[in-house]
């Protein structure tokens, strides 16, 4: 027998009539989550709504108050509502931010990230630039000499602001051995792809335009992002990309412009997209208009034996802008990345890098370009995903060893593992606990929303050697378990 | 005899009475002109008014059209009203951007400045970049050489985003010795002067903020200026700096955050501010509460013999950020510059670095910093300056020669020089006529407003032999009398 239960909520003027079928095959939780959502992306209720408090709902509607506690976590996660703290859980509108409110959870990405410099006897698993160990160096300046030798003073002028010609031919054709068609008008030498996702920030992003990154993201692209003036709208991450239908009904309300993502060895989650999701993906930027900026920041680092391909060699609409840094493959200190950008967005991208820093090194381009045309770029990258895979197999072994209750879903590829802590284990508690004893991780904290950021912690691989990782992970584990038996003594 | 002429405009709602004494010593243009001025800036004629017509004035004051034409021109020189092509004058309201309507004389910087190569036979006076055949390629080979040799690794990993300390401390003292006192936490290293600006833009501008630019000025500053959603108010530029009263008088009509000004050897000018003139900035920056962002792009290259002090070592209130480029004394592509920063925007400033381009080129950093400590830096300059001090006297001597009607104030430094055409001369149409005789001139096109655009050109004595500066010059002057004798004949 369907029962039907009725809500007024006079003072933000909408009526919430629910109907709630105890013999539907749906649990009541997703019964009463089903109908606000449609009510919400209906229009029904308006943006800025104050729903019902838990207590009322659940007695008006007769059921427990944990069914609506459910009902509104779903709601919360589709980012159709937010919670504030003390006053209820509202409907969001298209002018709030949706964003984790508390910022003290976002790390400054250089306190951590960047050239920051532990001592000696520091394990910094925190930092996901390649172990300097495996830099190129003698090449490097053998190819130096030779562009100094052959270009001389050249190398030292200004260059053309979209990049020296050479090295985008090259880039064309080392795009193509990832499946991705393009011509060399097509892309664009950055100094780096911090400076990449910046510049298409300014090229595209107006204040109050919406941008979509996934949760959790890289802080640096969320800067870039805040810079502009952007709303940002975070998307629930899963192990095979994007929920579809989640980020189907977030698109239809907030009409992005943009979608910031890392399809393959997402980071800090080393998540990669299905070829499905990707595909799907595709065809929601085609219907609904929006650009895709993907960052391919270490799709070079695939580990598994099935070859995986960036989203931009499956994109036929030119909805997808590629970004592609060398501060993974080659060195960070070159800054150099490189981007695909569709014909309709070009020139605005050129501005942009004008007048972000006029050109990108004109040495360092020379050098990038050699080291692609004489084979030392790809003969490296094998080099490197050799060594780096053999430290993943390693890290992995040692987090399921030493980390007793934490879990993780093997990347397969990329430069760091995300791993679940056990229950109660706060990642910022861990962290503080771990750099006493000078192993550094990075909390959970990259741009997250809700719990995840205290639940996760990343560490990266790429930095340390064999040693280091397990001696880091040892003395991890061993604080988790300190965390544990405090947190127990304290509950007795 | 004094006698009072009273215009009522009513559609705007604001009288005009106007007192127009005879007997008095200033011109009746200058009486207009003063209180109009005086009404505007109290306030008493709101933003957005429509002055009476030229012809309804003239006639209600018995005045001649003239000298109301006059007195409208001074107030559109001081930013305070602006003509609308067939509908009439009209005070600026602060809502109004103060720049040229006509977008086509913005030339894109790329087109001109950057990297853009003509071919051999071309005598390109456009480009300010220095001759590459002055750059130190074998000094740097050897100071590359030693970096790797001592740093190895470190020199490609992530920076410290503020820049490299040890070049932090180097450039702490190369500021000293141009009068500067600073220490090395207020010194950020960037990826060029571009760069520099766009930093700052990003750390201070919002959308809708008054920023000051000179006119004419540098069309990169610009463009990231307008990225950022600035409206720029163009301040009048005498050849020992800004009219004075007409600056506080915009300053206090439109409250700036920001002036973007190049004291010493402007570019495209060649302008010097006097010291008088700098120290009056800098108070009325005290006393309105803006910065002044102190492009010092050029203020190695003195050929005079007097000394000249950058606006910063003139600053007690920290209301300078100076911004010194390497483009020009070491070479362009290295893509180094620094800033000093007052301590109040240093944390929105090392956000700014992050979001842009996370960090300089560690390499390239330490390159510099050895220039500087081993002295190279100082030889490099002082033969730098002297073999352009030659190439500058030479040019203003063909200029002089050459192009007969043209006028210019010598610079005594820089690398520019910006001349006067004679009456008549486009440099829109000269630019033109030259370019087929395959020599490049910059028009006087850098964001100026009004005519001065076209009355000017810009031309370059750095990258060019002493042969090419009188090859070219004299071709100029053929086609300055080619297009007099044109339009001779075009009156007649």
């Amino acid at each position: 027998m369907a029962m039907t239960f009725i809500t007024k909520v006079i003072s933000m003027g909408f009526e919430l009539e629910l109907q709630i079928d105890e013999e539907h095959e749906d649990a009541k939780y997703f019964q009463i989550y089903r109908q606000i959502r449609d009510l919400i992306t209906s229009g029904a209720i308006p943006g800025g709504s104050k729903l019902p408090s838990i207590r009322t709902l659940a007695k008006n509607t007769d059921v427990n108050t944990s069914t609506v506690v459910n009902a509104y976590k779903m709601l919360e996660k589709d980012n159709l509502v937010y919670k504030r703290e003390g006053s209820g859980t509202f409907v969001l509108s298209k002018d709030d931010e949706v964003l984790i409110g508390n910022d003290t959870f976002y790390f400054e990405p250089g306190e951590l990230e960047f050239g920051y410099s532990y001592g000696e006897d520091v394990i910094d698993l925190s930092s996901s630039a390649p172990d300097p160990n495996l830099f190129p160096i003698k090449d490097f300046k053998n190819v130096m000499d030779e562009v100094l030798e052959e270009d001389g003073a050249s190398a030292f002028m200004y260059q053309t602001s979209t990049g020296y010609l050479p090295l985008r031919k090259s880039l064309q054709s080392y795009s193509g051995s990832y499946g991705i068609k393009c011509n060399e008008d097509d892309i664009y030498v950055v100094s780096g792809a911090q400076q990449g996702i910046d510049i298409i920030a300014k090229a595209m992003v107006k204040s109050g335009d919406y941008v979509f990154v996934e949760t959790p993201t890289y802080c640096g692209a969320i800067a870039a992002f805040k810079s502009r003036g952007a709303r940002l709208v975070q998307v629930s991450l899963y192990p095979d990309g994007p929920g579809i239908k989640e980020l189907e009904m977030l698109v239809k309300q907030f009409r992005p412009i943009l979608f910031y993502a890392m399809p393959n060895f997402h980071n800090p989650t080393g998540y990669t997209y299905s070829e499905r999701k990707k595909r799907y993906l595709l065809l929601l930027a085609r219907k609904y208009n929006f650009k895709v900026l993907e960052d391919d920041y270490a799709g070079d680092l695939n580990f598994s034996t099935s070859r995986i391909f960036p989203l931009k060699s499956f994109d036929n609409d030119n909805s997808v802008i590629y970004l592609k840094s060398f501060s993974k493959i080659f060195m960070p200190g070159l800054r150099l990345a490189y981007l695909i950008v569709p014909e309709e967005i070009r020139e605005r991208t050129a501005d942009a890098k004008i007048a972000s820093d006029i050109s990108t090194s004109g040495l360092m381009q020379r050098v990038l370009r050699k080291y692609i045309e004489e084979g030392i770029l790809k003969r490296h990258t094998e080099y490197l995903k050799k060594e780096l895979a053999v430290r993943y197999l390693e890290m992995v072994r040692a987090v399921r060893k030493c980390i007793r209750g934490g879990s993780l879903v093997e990347p397969r590829g990329g430069l760091n593992l995300w791993v679940k802590l056990p229950n109660g284990i706060s990642s910022v508690e861990l962290y503080d606990k771990c750099m006493e004893k000078k192993v550094v991780i990075s909390p959970g904290i990259f741009y997250t929303k809700g719990e995840v950021g205290l639940t996760h912690m990343r560490i990266s691989f790429s930095g340390v050697d064999i040693e280091k990782i397990w001696q880091g992970i040892s003395i991890i584990g061993t604080e988790v378990e300190n965390i544990k038996n405090k947190n127990r003594i304290e509950i007795i």
